[in-house]
């Protein structure tokens, strides 16, 4: 266990060598290797085997350099697991085959088992945490965005159907999260057992929401899962996009780390989170730009986190798929150049970005 | 022209008999009498006929009793007229056949001359101003959304291409913008010449930049555009969705209005616009709710905006496709009887949500 890793000291708010770097999709399609594999198998028939779960899993760390792997794995890989029928469409994401309508649909979700049900999934930690040098983070999806899936049976631009059920059947909803939080709760569990250093939430889409909302339908679950994992001692990362007037609420769910997308400074998000660290927040789509200006982005990231502890670099959402990775090793590069010993910032704190 | 209009008077931040309300998308596919026109006319034949116009933009006035009418159009109609090829596809939105790549697709903006390009639009104006009993709002895509879908060919999830193009050749970004937003000032000014008593100016997606990025490739344009409509003496409203750290800009740029997403509580956006007025800003998808709690989250909307003056009552982005027009209408009446005469607030200002 690399308990004295710069990713897990930033995790901690301690002072590091280096700022440590990973990528949210870092195993993706922005890697041939990848690539190659699913140009062989489903995500499907990856999720359910745990060599290539381990493989897609360590590609990145080889590659790029990054100070943490993460596992392989979508927010809906449990509920498929437990025989639900979902499949993961390329370009699109997970779709049911029988979206979730009335409290007849909760039985379905039975609680997870882990150690049958994600059996290939625990064995790819033990296999990654084996071979790896770096630590793992598990990962999970949110009650309200496994939730926001489930309802409107694929991705969504508004969630009608979501926000129709949460705010007009309350109580269905909240049987609804809690039953998601407990098969988040397992899930994240079973895979720090199994040896993942640090889990990270993803409730990518809780920033549809307002604040009140926010705090009334879906805060109680989620910080039930914080609680709940607050035992086993590892950092605990939440994260989701256009997040901004929520970052005090994701911080206050239990979070040790609040991931901020990039339309919030860093030195914002600082002020909304307090004491947490945070992880982010490079513009994905910067990545496509020339190199001067991915490292000029780079350092403005790293100029707005300032020189305080509790920082480590990533995106601001997910490595897009026609990204260089080329690009991604040389970020890592930089970054870790950059920050070396303490470096300074490079510019005045007045003239931070913000 | 009815200048002692409440959606004027609240545009100038003047006292009001009640709260106006106007719905973004009032015009569109939650109307029967809207879908009965679309299934005999293409959105194309309907912006190139001044009485299909009209009438569009006339539908929501006479069946929800809203107190302002927008213009049906779309962001990319001044282009279209132009001769450009791009078209409307139902539950995509624009697709262009060509996208911009490069300074030698700048020759194809050419200066919009809204009396001969507009023609069919501007005498859609003159129709509904002269048979309207409430202000016609004007409507323009701002710079950065209509370059957005000129880069990208269409709707985009991640913008890469937009924001490759924006940080990689700034220059020719500056053009491009410059370009669209004499479009847009030729587009507006025409507009106002004939008839329309405010305008909007749509950047729906500029709240996919971070602030720095905004404020260096987007804000000058437009600011030129606010600018360059000042004399004019009418009510200029911006929006944008996902625009929370950007709202001061926003403001910035010569705005009398500022159009909120329901993301951000009115008072929390109050705070970040000083002195303008506020339009918004009910999630859409709350429509989909029980009425009571429609009703229950207006009000909530309501006190946010709070006591002082300048607020119109609008969603936080477009009526949604399915939304019951009778809903609609039961809101702004709502609405009306909730702030008639000034009547305070239901709750007691520390109760507010925000």
């Amino acid at each position: 266990m690399p308990s004295g890793s710069p990713f897990l000291q930033a995790c901690r708010g301690e002072a590091v060598p280096y700022t440590p770097v990973w990528f949210m999709r870092q195993a993706g399609r922005s890697l041939p290797e990848f690539r190659a594999l699913r140009e062989r198998y489903t995500f499907a028939e990856m999720t359910a085997s745990a060599e290539l779960t381990a493989e897609a899993t360590m590609q990145p760390v080889r590659r790029l350099g990054v100070d943490a792997a993460i596992l392989f794995s979508d927010i809906v890989t449990p509920l498929a697991a437990m025989g639900i029928d979902v499949e993961i469409e390329a370009g699109v994401g997970p779709v049911f085959a029988v979206p979730f309508r009335s409290e007849a649909d909760l039985v379905r979700l039975r609680p997870l088992e882990p150690e049958t049900d994600l059996a290939p999934v625990l064995a790819a930690v033990r296999i990654a945490v084996a071979e790896l040098d770096v630590p793992l983070i598990g990962f999970a999806g949110a009650p309200f965005t496994v939730a926001s899936y489930l309802i409107e049976g694929g991705p969504s631009r508004d969630y009608a159907r979501t926000k129709a059920l949460m705010l007009g059947e309350p109580v269905l909803w909240a049987r609804l999260l809690d039953r998601l939080a407990d098969i988040t709760i397992a899930s994240l569990r079973a895979q720090v057992g199994a040896g993942a250093a640090a889990v990270q939430v993803f409730d990518s889409w809780a920033g549809t929401l307002h604040p009140a909302h926010y705090e009334s339908h879906v805060l109680p679950a989620s910080t039930r899962v914080f609680n709940a994992l607050a035992d086993l001692g590892v950092p605990r990362i939440h994260f989701g996009v256009t997040t901004g007037e929520l970052l005090g609420h994701f911080a206050a769910a239990g979070a040790d780390v609040v991931g901020v997308d990039w339309r919030v400074p860093l030195d914002r998000a600082r002020q909304r989170v307090g004491s947490r660290a945070v992880q982010g927040n490079l513009d994905p789509a910067v990545l496509g730009a020339p190199w001067a200006v991915v490292a000029a982005e780079a350092d403005a990231v790293l100029d707005a986190a300032g020189a305080r502890p509790g920082h480590i670099f990533n995106l601001g959402h997910g490595v897009l798929p026609g990204t260089d990775p080329d690009v991604l090793a040389r970020l890592v590069e930089h970054v870790h150049e950059r920050t070396a010993d303490g470096r300074a910032p490079a510019v005045a704190p007045q003239a931070v970005r913000s």
